[in-house]
């Protein structure tokens, strides 16, 4: 299973996701799960996927252009004029794959489903943030629905809808979605450190602020451990139930 | 969907169940999910059902021995010695019911699964709680694992995880579940109130705090906002990330 949280805010987009993989609970590897393209001035295109690793590997490949040689490389994404056509094109590639790995695969039972949160600016238009199906059509974040989340993304889901305001600042929008995924690690196994994070401040056009989180990261460590606390004593602050 | 809790203090237990069925959007009911057998003074039994409404509507009906004329009925339930037999009576009782049901269906495509919570106390026994499943086998709660959701249980996990403690008193589990609930019903359209209560009190052998929680209960909508305050409140208190 995986994580993924991206976020749209007044001051920019702020993605995070985990980097566990597993299949089954013996077979459990660190993988990143977001991806970025930049040309600074012109644009940052952050990626993040949940779902087949298989299809969401061949999906960034193929974004990459890795089938060909690396001085041949011109990717497209970095190369189409708009947020949308970039959608456009993460979504196709995303059915394109899918497609082709379930039409030759064998004896699969498993199925090649993957989903990908997509978003960032291109110099000239605002900055936007999708949602991509399986299916290859995709959904954008507005201000009736400022975030996504793929993967497990129940536990996660109440202090988001609590806690986050279009206003807030990165540091207090990272420690919001930090709050959500410690909610999550806490209650399932596959959901896993380290977290990467990356704020994209609007305009910027260039990648400032990007941090993984490693498993003895202190100042998470503290949050969590702060967050038990605050729960409890505000729970304990409300009046209790009387019969 | 549905969500139920059942939770064992020190005290004694608590049961907690929304009553929203639904199939599809647009059949929507309320029914009730929370059934108790009690002979003051030898036992009480309360019972929590999720998942096909077929299927536990019949294993209640069976339960009390509706096929019998009221005066005929001496419902097994209120008569085998210990809360091990109730849990295996409740549970063979549902795997018939779901083979049953499975087995005449010519064409339905839904599942008759079913999933329940029991639990009660047996005059010279402890309070015991029991999660049984559509197999008719079942699990206890012990101290490590002192509490079962059963239906749309992700939501509110993070909370229940945070807040129990076996020490607590009625109040306190009846507004940590609550704020449980408060979490599910916010997120998710196919869990609804009213919601029922029972509160057995260790060793009392009877029913004394039962109570529906309706759509427009004070506590409840007071208890929802000042929570949503808290969490805010306690956001804004613990240290801000720092790039």
């Amino acid at each position: 299973m995986t994580y993924c949280v991206g976020m749209r805010l007044d001051k920019g987009l702020v993605f995070m996701s985990d980097t566990r993989t597993n299949s089954g609970v013996d077979n459990v590897f660190t993988f990143r799960k977001m991806f970025t393209w930049s040309k600074p001035g012109d644009r940052v295109i952050t990626l993040m996927t949940a779902g087949n690793l298989g299809t969401t590997q061949a999906v960034v490949s193929l974004l990459d252009e890795r089938m060909k040689v690396p001085e041949e490389r011109k990717p497209s994404i970095l190369e189409v004029p708009t947020m949308f056509q970039v959608a456009k094109l993460v979504g196709d590639t995303l059915k394109e794959t899918v497609a082709t790995q379930s039409g030759t695969a064998p004896t699969a039972n498993s199925t090649f489903s993957a989903t990908i949160i997509v978003g960032g600016q291109i110099a000239g238009s605002e900055p936007r943030l999708f949602l991509i199906y399986p299916e290859g059509n995709f959904i954008e974040a507005t201000d009736e629905n400022p975030y996504f989340q793929i993967g497990e993304a129940k536990y996660g889901r109440p202090i988001l809808l609590r806690g986050y305001d279009r206003t807030m600042d990165f540091e207090a929008a990272v420690k919001l979605i930090l709050l959500s995924f410690d909610s999550t690690l806490k209650a399932n196994l596959s959901v896993g450190m380290p977290l990467d994070l990356l704020a994209y401040e609007a305009d910027s056009l260039s990648v400032e602020h990007e941090k993984r989180f490693e498993k003895d990261d202190a100042y998470f460590a503290g949050l969590s451990e702060a967050w038990g606390d605050a729960l409890r004593s505000g729970m304990h602050s409300l009046p209790d139930f009387e019969f």
